[in-house]
């Protein structure tokens, strides 16, 4: 039986997503048993279905580690004590990033041999149903040379055990494709992975969702700005579109003509349906939902949780990482 | 009289592209004057109309700092030495963009008192009209916090002049909006910055371009990697709506209905019309047109170049940052 631990006080609309994704997760999946963690008054649907753990807290949005820490009762630190002795094999929250991320590497502490953990995201690419893997988005502000290097080596075996890649190729993210190329510390990452057979040099930013290549590393606070970028353009261009639609009956008419294309695309674009993204490297499973998750979204993410888990991906990792 | 210099070798489309562009501006403006440098072949239409300056060589697109330097016989390296004896007032290329940034800092040095130098363009953002300036988008690969700062002055004097903005608002692009956030040198920026007026905080990547202020200030290797995911993802996009149209029968159609809306959007996000991106704070006017430019797009780029000889963009550098 794979054990879950669920935030259920998280995200911007709480228990009311989050408790029909367990439900329906449940009625197609006998493999799994979820642990619930929040309000038990709100959770009162859930009796009989999984186990509740009273957590009356919500770590906020914004909250930094000190803050997190200190908040006992709250359903993250609660869900991380159930993971660190080990009552749980994954944790899933839609709650605040910073404090998830940080409440879950301090409790449960890096793999041996990993230097930092890594915040990690399936992209989609213009090919039809590939998807790229980008890390770190967010886990960092700034990485050493040998991080990124590790980086790359966790990026691939995400890459190969969760999304099925055979020999998946990683690159750079970096300014230029020319090996001088990069900020400083990807110029040295490129030295230490440059005969590595998996490594395919640098990639630009502008090509990073072509779908040439599996595995695409930076540093935290370049992968951010990369996550943000390109989710403020697409939704930027995604208003566009509307509003063109918008203008007037006769473009009103011709949506009906194009819905099914527009659709296609939606779906292509759809961050919801990746499930949100991931922090590896660390001794548990921690899959951090869309802040603005909806129930299907939330049960996807709930999916990766499970999917790691059966793919032994922490195991995979410092198996990896002592290569 | 306003002396422009063009590198008419440079970009995709070489001077095919150019002499009709410089042809265009001289038949509307009759304030300035034109040095061309090129291939004396290939510019034998512009006898006549203006200089031309023969420089055989064209400085290749990957070209380095120290290659650049040696080809003293190419365009750029030529237009350079004119703009150092004062013969021009400005420079447009759409050559190598390494080759012309590194050149013209080399040869025409950053203005006293500026660290460095920073590339800068504007964009397009939700409001329509109203564009915002980002700088560094990739003269360096790392800036201290002292350059960031300065960048934030730099970026307000364009603003203001160029665009027309009054008291144009600053903000430091970052991974969160509260003030312990940013890359390292991003942080002590923010110190440097706090108590000024125009300084507007942190902004994050997804609303750089949300119009909500006026000048986004990051390193180089940051701004590079938005420049790139925001293209990246808008060509994507762009493809995936023209894959939609084209479906089929019903679907173009649909466009006829439509194309009015699409043709704004497009309008919108055209790049062209922003004339490229310019390199402030060295001793010079220097305005780098897209590669793949056309006539058009050439033209505002030499419009942009004009612009900022009108409004002596470089004494007002000179005063900024001496405040």
């Amino acid at each position: 039986m794979i054990r879950i631990g669920i935030d259920c006080t998280g995200g911007d609309n709480g228990s009311t997503i989050i408790v029909p994704a367990i439900k329906s997760f449940l009625s197609k999946n006998k493999e799994v048993s979820f642990v619930a963690f929040g309000n038990e008054e709100e959770l009162k649907e859930l009796k009989g279905l999984c186990e509740v753990v009273h957590a009356p807290d919500v770590v906020p949005m914004e909250a930094g580690p000190l803050e997190a820490m200190r908040m006992k009762e709250s359903s993250i630190y609660k869900m991380c004590q159930y993971a660190k002795e080990n009552k749980i094999d994954a944790m899933v929250s839609a709650g605040s990033t910073g404090g998830f991320l940080s409440l879950s590497t301090l409790i449960l502490k890096t793999i041996e041999g990993v230097h930092r953990a890594a915040f990690i995201a399936p992209f989609p690419t213009k090919i039809k149903g590939k998807k790229v893997v980008i890390l770190d988005i967010g886990a960092s502000n700034e990485n050493s040379p040998e991080e990124l290097a590790q980086f790359a080596v966790i990026g691939s075996l995400y890459s190969k055990y969760i999304l099925g890649v055979n020999n998946p190729s990683v690159c750079l993210l970096s300014n230029g494709t020319e090996e001088g190329k990069g900020s400083p510390s990807g110029k040295l990452a490129y030295k230490l992975l440059k005969d590595k057979s998996f490594f395919k040099g640098n990639i630009e930013a502008r090509n990073a969702l072509s779908g040439e290549c599996d595995v695409v590393v930076c540093d935290g606070f370049t992968g951010n700005t990369f996550l943000k970028s390109s989710e403020g353009m697409a939704k930027m261009m995604s208003g566009m579109i509307k509003a063109a639609f918008k203008r007037n009956l006769f473009s009103k008419l011709g949506y009906l003509f194009v819905r099914k294309g527009i659709k296609e695309m939606s779906e292509t674009m759809d961050y919801k349906s990746t499930g949100g993204a991931m922090l590896l490297g660390i001794n548990g499973i921690v899959v951090k939902a869309h802040g603005n998750s909806d129930s299907y979204a939330f049960e996807c993410a709930i999916n990766v949780a499970y999917k790691l888990v059966k793919e032994d991906i922490v195991n995979k990792i410092k198996e990896g990482i002592k290569e």
